[in-house]
């Protein structure tokens, strides 16, 4: 899907210099054929699962539109989020309404829309049972339960450690679903978990499996019927080249145990994912432009995007591949650091890399920014966020439009007296 | 500028309390009289020095036009900052265009709108050049030099240690005025460095000086007029309550020297400052409600704000003071654990915290977001960015409305093929 054409690199049939001369840079670019890929390996891996899309990794409305027409649900993290996932085609019953810290209007919303919830603490049900009280309607919940598990993950996001901020406490979650089998409002349905992301290895989501099933004995005793079991997200990608397990590795570990297991309850749940990352990942490259090579301390390649448009290096240390997407045949010369425009030194993009020689003007694409690349952009030092564009064979289409100068300013107002 | 009424933290006259249930959280809430105290604070100080506001710790056309009512100039880092200090009402005439990778575009606008450029690279000087050519301009520059010096503050804004991707490396930085002197579009008048942010003590600084006038002594023999020396911003504010140099303890230390070596000139140069944290930082609360409380292994304060408004935590393991806005004559009576709505285990805002007894329903103020925080806001989990309030006695005034979930979409579009 990304491939090499006259030295010049392509995504699908389009090449990115012709994108960069069209559109300007920084861009995304986004392989529809890529992410298809990626959306079959998971139906083939999991034919009788609920697949949700966790909608935080990506939410252009294009991406997510071709993951809904394949007949996935999303997991969705606030309102905002449930707003763009129906807009994208999601339909309600397949969505699961996540988040530790929901408003009660985001609450309403979710209950207007006929949503699942995930819910995450004693506060939130309450607040549930009380709004669908006024509303006359059940809502059906799974709680996010904390399985106390590592993940040997980033620690920023390993969010199944008895010390994260999300989820009951496994030594209450009973506890918890006994309170909410009590209210009239709500109606236990599922079990929820998610032990964090950019995971590795298969184990720690089969010992999360195993700790639901557990749970699910007893809360089955309750006279709850569970319908689903969420594993959540999590599976990493293969950012450095070093291999990383695919959704069919996944399903061959986590499957046998849940068909196993399924045996010891009454319900006949289903499985749920959450995949958010493996999705989307590895669809797309940011392209950015050299604005000047300087030799210091280390050779220094400015480009025009910077922790402003992906922060993943800057926050976890993330290591992306990059390539002179100009140069694709020329040999490795020179050890490079690619920085951005931004006025911190942390603003690193990659640090010593193989490249060809790299001169202003030529292109870097960094690969693998699909997932929490976008969706983390602000427009931090006055720079308007970049176009984002998808690619479908020889065609190319503009998802989101660049911003301009304009609207870093278009929601402010200066005060009559200052004017 | 901060104070309690009743219980209520008030910014100003202006309960938080009202402005809250009149406006909605999250909000950031800005004094104009704390502002202005910290502006007169700088001039009386520094009477005789050029003092350019760093837009890139907020840019806020209400609160950088308030500035640039007194007379400052601004210190920019792109296109949108130069775009943003213009609206203003910053001159151009006191305005730097400083950046490490400015693009020909952003260099052209600068160059179109008269301003002086900071300059980073070889490469950059020869873009400006090139550019300036074109026009038939003679454009004013300083090089941004790299002094090499440890300013003791978090790594990722210590920008004038030799790793540093910013600046012209201190052996070679008379060689590019040499340069610079050759070419007739540009005309160095200055010298600049900036060596951090978050900075507590002043001997760098003032080691940074010297070096300046080290320099500048050397380039005066290349027949250029000094016309200025800038050793940029960085002075600390105090987070913490430990304290932190005024801006006149700062000039205490910095005038002298600044005095005294300007004799070894033939030139007469002005000192340059760019304050930005120690203008805006402690000017601002943001305030935020709590959607939840929840006993798990720390004691969780669920608010509506996080990482999306206020990166600083997570991204520097920065400290801020917080406390319940509505409950400030209440004794501290347990340890919380202040956490954001953000679907990772590092959105975290403050981290055991004695408070009064928190409940769903509180106000909690974090204190001192004056200074990189709405600027570096994003839209991630799909939440909307919170509205900025500028308190001007007992008047307050909307500077920034708040984004609907129709932000979250306006620059998106979904291809035919897809609708
Ligand atoms: C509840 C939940 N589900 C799913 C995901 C998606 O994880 P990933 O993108 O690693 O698959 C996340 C990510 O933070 C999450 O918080
Ligand atoms: C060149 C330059 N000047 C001034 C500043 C402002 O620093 P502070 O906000 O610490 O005063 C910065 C901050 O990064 C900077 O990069």
């Amino acid at each position: 899907m990304f491939k090499v054409i006259d030295g010049v690199l392509h995504v699908e049939d389009v090449s990115v210099v012709e994108l960069a001369e069209e559109l300007g840079t920084p861009l995304y670019i986004t392989s529809k054929a890529k992410l298809e890929e990626n959306i079959e390996a998971y139906k083939r891996a999991f034919p009788d699962a609920e697949i949700l899309y966790a909608v935080k990794a990506n939410n252009n409305l294009a991406i997510m539109r071709i993951i809904a027409k394949h007949g996935f649900g999303a997991d969705v993290f606030s309102g905002g989020e449930l707003y763009m996932a129906r807009l994208a085609g999601f339909p309600s019953n397949k969505l699961l309404f996540n988040g530790n810290s929901k408003s009660d209007e985001e609450i309403e919303m979710g209950i207007d829309c006929n949503v699942k919830f995930s819910v995450d603490s004693l506060d939130e049900l309450y607040t549930i049972q009380k709004i669908a009280e006024k509303k006359g309607k059940i809502v059906e919940i799974a709680f996010r339960v904390n399985p106390d598990i590592d993940p040997k993950t980033h620690p920023k996001i390993a969010t199944g450690l008895k010390t994260s901020k999300f989820g009951i406490p496994w030594d209450i979650a009973l506890e918890a679903y006994k309170k909410a089998v009590e209210l009239p409002n709500v109606k236990p349905v599922g079990i929820h978990c998610h032990i964090g992301s950019q995971i590795k290895e298969i184990d720690p989501f089969v010992e999360a499996l195993n700790r639901l099933f557990d749970l699910a004995v007893e809360i089955e005793k309750l006279g709850v019927e569970i319908r689903f079991l969420d594993i959540g997200g999590g599976l990493a990608i293969d950012y450095t080249g070093e291999g990383a397990p695919t959704p069919q590795d996944f399903a061959n570990e986590i499957l046998p145990v849940f068909n196993e297991r399924k045996k010891e309850l009454n319900s006949d749940p289903k499985l749920y994912l959450e995949p958010g990352r493996s999705l989307v990942g590895n669809t797309t490259i940011l392209l950015t432009k050299v604005n000047a090579v300087k030799k210091a301390y280390k050779n220094f390649v400015a480009v025009d995007a910077g922790f402003n448009l992906l922060i993943r290096p800057v926050l976890y240390n993330a290591y992306h591949r990059v390539a002179v997407a100009n140069k694709m045949d020329k040999e490795a010369e020179e050890t490079y650091t690619i920085v951005g425009p931004i006025c911190e030194s942390g603003d690193i993009l990659a640090e010593d890399r193989k490249l060809p020689k790299v001169e202003k003007g030529d292109l870097i694409a960094i690969f693998d920014t699909g997932a929490y690349g976008f969706v983390m952009s602000s427009q931090y030092n006055g720079r308007p966020r970049c176009a984002e564009v998808l690619v479908d064979g020889s065609r190319w289409y503009v998802v989101r439009e660049r911003e301009s100068y304009g609207d870093l300013i278009y929601k402010q107002r200066i005060p009559d007296f200052l004017l």
